[in-house]
């Protein structure tokens, strides 16, 4: 028997398909899936925080590569950081997919039902998209809209001079993960490390609850979120605050899992934790007064926050170790533009 | 000299051209291109109407056959005429590209030109969206958010038995515009029809001044938008209030330029009509006792309105010609199946 495609159903079919799945609605939603357009009910004296991030096949995943759900898992996921890094709390989502012809049925099932797990689990209802064919790869391009009180929003460039800098979690083991599926790794022979690692590649956890709850207590004065790695993150919150900064690169929190993925000699450690990208954690500014409000909203939250430099009015972006400091590598990583000290093919959103 | 190709200019630098052709912020915008995401004060006391839609190449338009100010424009129109069924004003939008990378600089200019003057003349902020590398096609995915009324919104879902049916403008010139491209028609030698067809079909005008207007007189118990053609538009929106539905073929307003292209003696003119889609005209269904509320909204926004037919208690679908009554042909047409009556390889966004 051949197996079902996405062709063989068709666009309606397939919308009717994530309606089944999606379920009950949220009290806030007037209108959800089914209509010309989704309505939804502001959040009472809050603010609208909208954003849009794609996952193209073959740029930001392989399907050879990572299961189905995954990929729909990761959809999202990207959007609830960027809602994360200003303080917002998830109030709906939209779903645009572009689909080769050939797609298993079963691919397409289990990428909805990755992305609609992660929407319950974020209270974010899927309220409405489109699915379209593509000639080419897999998209899946992803809305998500977020509510946050009036002088509650963290901007990227609202940060001061003096303020220290603190990320959330660990960061590298979303790079580690990246290379191991670079290198063929049979899953099923994978380590505990290892697996750690892919998991934070493929399946990042959104840092919501921390970010609202920095925002409410204005604990920092600025944020973003990792998805190009932790040295951009610095770079683009100093630029945008006109700030520089210094990252202490002994302090960095790097994923367990990178030593047991890049070897202990290696050097890729620091620059997975520094250049690798994909971590989806926050970083933080905050005023030195504002410290310990920062580590109790993270302390609540179950994450830990580690402080790991600090901004400055000289604009250079610095990285010192053991007393010596460098300029912060430039990552020459783009979506345009080859990256020369990780020759990836795959990788941010 | 080889030409600019997006891939020489990068990411950062493409996002920039955005940012300065975008230009000013609208009163309501807190934080727009350039944060995590971006802040919109919701408007007073209404509720927030969200869609998406997206333009695939090779699916929904040709790079060959329409030039790159339309593709902007109309990946824009396609969500605006969503909004305009909703009856909602525009409020702001967001912008998804996946770009091949020999794109010349200058196609991406004119896209993101095109796309913001429609975005100007109709007060719909570009606040946000993203820039990624395409493997393959040119994608624009759009998302738009507007406000509406609370109990002023227009669905699909709500019209009644013995509703009159409405459609504004001309339908079938979107599917004479394309029958045009796929004739391989030389601009340079095209009549006045035949550039006026083209034009419904690469650069429709969302309605959004009737779709407001009629939402707020509540001069019409549903609406939809005829992007999937008209007989789809009153399958959709009759199937959803549970009834169904008999269109006056007669009454039909078909677009002038369809006979200049179908010719006279052909059945192409009532086909390009009923199955033609793309036109983002608006079906609206309302109660005889408020037809000349409706007409007068029509009016006052300077757009043509026809009754075509009725919705009935019975839930057959049935159009009417000279007294013969036959079933309202079922389109065939989906992004996931050939369209046996027309060969189409390039329609519906």
């Amino acid at each position: 028997v051949p197996e079902l495609t996405v062709a063989d159903l068709g666009e309606r079919a397939l919308i009717e398909r994530i309606s089944r799945r999606a379920g009950v609605k949220s009290d806030w939603v007037a209108v959800g899936i089914g209509d010309d357009a989704a309505v939804i009910e502001p959040a009472r004296s809050q603010l609208d925080v909208v954003t849009t991030d794609i996952l193209v096949e073959d740029v930001h995943f392989r399907r050879r590569w990572s299961p189905p759900a995954s990929i729909g898992h990761k959809a999202l996921a990207v959007n609830l950081s960027d809602l994360a890094a200003m303080g917002a709390s998830p109030r709906a989502c939209l779903l645009s997919l572009a689909l080769p012809e050939r797609l298993p049925v079963a691919d397409f099932d289990a990428l909805v039902d990755g992305f609609l797990a992660l929407a319950r689990a974020t209270a974010c209802p899927l309220v409405g998209g489109n699915i379209s064919r593509s000639p080419g790869p897999l998209i899946a391009d992803v809305t998500a809209i977020g509510a946050a009180g009036r002088r509650r929003i963290l901007l990227r460039s609202s940060a001061r001079a003096g303020d220290e800098l603190f990320v959330t979690g660990r960061v590298g083991g979303a790079r580690a993960g990246l290379a191991l599926l670079e290198r063929g790794l049979d899953r099923a022979r994978a380590t505990a490390a290892e697996l750690a690692c892919l998991e934070r590649y493929e399946r990042p956890s959104p840092r919501l609850r921390v970010g609202r709850s920095v925002a409410r207590q204005a604990a920092a004065t600025a944020a973003i979120d990792l998805s190009d790695g932790l040295a951009e993150g610095v770079r683009q919150l100093a630029q945008a605050s006109g700030l520089g900064a210094v990252v202490e690169l002994g302090s960095v929190p790097i994923d367990q899992g990178v030593a047991a993925v890049a070897g202990e000699a290696s050097t890729a450690g620091p620059a997975f934790a520094l250049a690798g990208g994909e971590d989806y954690e926050l970083l933080f500014a905050a005023a030195p007064r504002r410290r310990r409000a920062l580590l109790a909203c993270a302390s609540r939250a179950g994450i830990e926050l580690t402080r790991i430099g600090r901004l400055t009015r000289e604009t250079d972006l610095l990285v010192s170790e053991d007393g010596v400091v460098a300029p912060l590598s430039k990552p020459a990583f783009g979506h345009f533009a080859a990256d020369p000290s990780q020759g990836k093919t795959v990788s941010r959103s």
